[in-house]
């Protein structure tokens, strides 16, 4: 049993939190807030201790009636492991404090890879995190491209990927932030990072992304256009994604047609804040023109890749040398499809 | 000087009224209307003849003092030239009347190429509709894409395009329409129908397209990658868009980020309705990727056609035989840049 500690307790380190708790051979040994809000009161009324990043704001917990347990280096010594989940560039700041203490860390998406030096999908790449001190799970599009990418160049092998990213342009609890009724190329320049990001977990890839914002917080959604290696049969395909780990074929014709029918059908699974951890693929859009495939999926920005982090513990620590056997302990643990 | 009527005066019959009433070899003879609304009011205010389209609904109009002309078969005898702007399907419908009554016609996108028989860009086919009875100006979207590819072909040629069409979910009066908080594949097939579009207007195209719709009322936004035939510098296609007609690069970093902010420098030109009649192609987008040119649009779906509707005219009876010429008139006209 490893003892693991969550370094910012937002979206994604409360999924995580959760996620690594479910686990049998890992535990929560602390989480950690900045601010004394309801998400810290929820993390102790879920038996975790609770940890602060700012020393000083000390007396704001006391007065908001919340119990700290001390300061995040003080869970760093509690813990084999971080997960890091702190915002966008505080990571990579962050780093140092865990070089300094001498603890393995897992990183987010948002953090540079050039600032980890190594990044993680649990399909594509784990052996190269093996025993690493740190690694970077890569973002939700990022992740949501290797689940889908990597048995299709399995089955019959890619030439090249077009794919154009359109997503949501804030989470649904994120009120300031827009827009509220335009669509907006995001970057405006192409290709978009997304491509040089798959490249870090799956190497030699051939990829151009075109990415932008639209005015929904739940999904996003991919177009994706795959020049083949070779011929396949599309139902060859479709047997190939029925068949990988945390991806699902949806029908439209089912009452599927849109994100939101999608999140839907998660709040019927009855999980932990109707997260959807798998990727969805429209089955109805799998379709192969002149040998190439296309494709649209939905990728649950909040919650599809905090199954990888549970495994990149795995990976780190090495819990598990065979990829396969940390997704399937993970999938068993988080009660993915 | 030529006699149009316009049956259905809605979101496209209102603007092409007011395109060809600006026109100096056109009049209006009047324009029809199902219903006795506001649109209604506002046409004879403007000071077109009224008729209705429902007969039996004559006590209706009455009732609410709006005096009409007469039916739509009454305005036929007064026009040389239908322009149906009916909503999609009634065209089609339409047609036996006006094949009946030996008037010639032009509808719009929301019909079936194969129910008209003729489709139209004033850029790509003008020459095939002269002296025809019927053509079919092709949908926003698809006039959208032959204003930019047709004058990439003319330069370079074009080897295959694959376009990924985020469509606004509703007009901006629409208020009964959805989604306001999803992305939803429309159709969930790949590919969606705007390919086989243009192939109507642009024959011989090697295109693909995939098409979604986001909750925004604004503009439609393209995703546009072409395989181009001959070696061309970014600075080359820069320099053609620029000069071509009815398209303008605009800058992201001049506060033109978003179809927002395009809709915005819209309202600064003060055109009737805040219209752009303009393909608006982000600067920044436009890159080469191993012979790939990559690109960002945004089409104002309630406008960007009017211009068209207006050249169709003149090639129908056959007022101008060169497209130039046509082209440069309703530019004019309606102060297009």
């Amino acid at each position: 049993m490893v003892s693991v500690a969550i370094n910012g307790y937002g979206t994604i380190g409360k999924r995580v939190a959760d996620a690594v708790a479910a686990q049998k051979d890992m535990k929560i040994v602390g989480v950690s807030k900045t601010r004394p809000d309801f998400e810290a009161r929820m993390a102790l009324k879920k038996g975790y201790d609770l940890y602060i990043s700012i020393p000083e704001r000390e007396k704001l917990f006391q007065e908001a009636g919340i119990e700290i347990s001390g300061t995040v280096e003080d869970m760093i010594d509690e813990a084999d492991i971080i997960v890091d989940a702190t915002p966008e560039g505080i990571g990579a700041k962050n780093l140092k404090m865990y070089r300094e203490k001498g603890i393995k860390a897992i990183f987010q998406g948002g953090e540079k890879h050039e600032d980890i030096g190594l990044s993680f999908n649990s399909f594509t790449n784990y052996d190269d995190s093996l025993g690493a001190d740190y690694t970077r799970v890569v973002s939700c599009n990022t992740t949501g491209l290797c689940r889908t990418l990597k048995p299709i160049d399995d089955l019959c092998g890619i030439k090249k990927v077009r794919a154009v990213m359109v997503r949501r342009a804030a989470d649904p609890a994120q009120v300031k932030k827009g827009p509220i009724n335009a669509i907006v190329p995001n970057p405006p320049t192409v290709p978009s990072h997304h491509g040089p990001d798959l490249k870090t977990v799956m190497y030699g890839i051939n990829i151009n992304t075109v990415a932008l914002l639209v005015p929904t917080t739940l999904m996003h959604q991919h177009n994706i256009m795959v020049e083949l290696e070779n011929p396949v049969d599309i139902e060859e395909i479709k047997e190939e994604l029925n068949k990988t780990s945390r991806v699902m074929l949806v029908k439209a014709s089912e009452g599927l047609a849109s994100t939101a029918e999608i999140m839907e059908y998660a709040r019927e699974l009855g999980r932990p804040r109707n997260d959807l951890y798998e990727i969805a693929v429209w089955e109805e859009s799998l379709n192969i023109v002149d040998g190439e495939l296309y494709y649209m999926q939905a990728v649950h920005q909040e919650a599809d890749a905090v199954p990888e982090s549970v495994d990149a513990i795995r990976a780190l620590l090495e819990l598990e040398e065979d990829n396969k056997k940390s997704i399937e302990k993970t999938n068993k643990a988080m009660g993915i499809l």
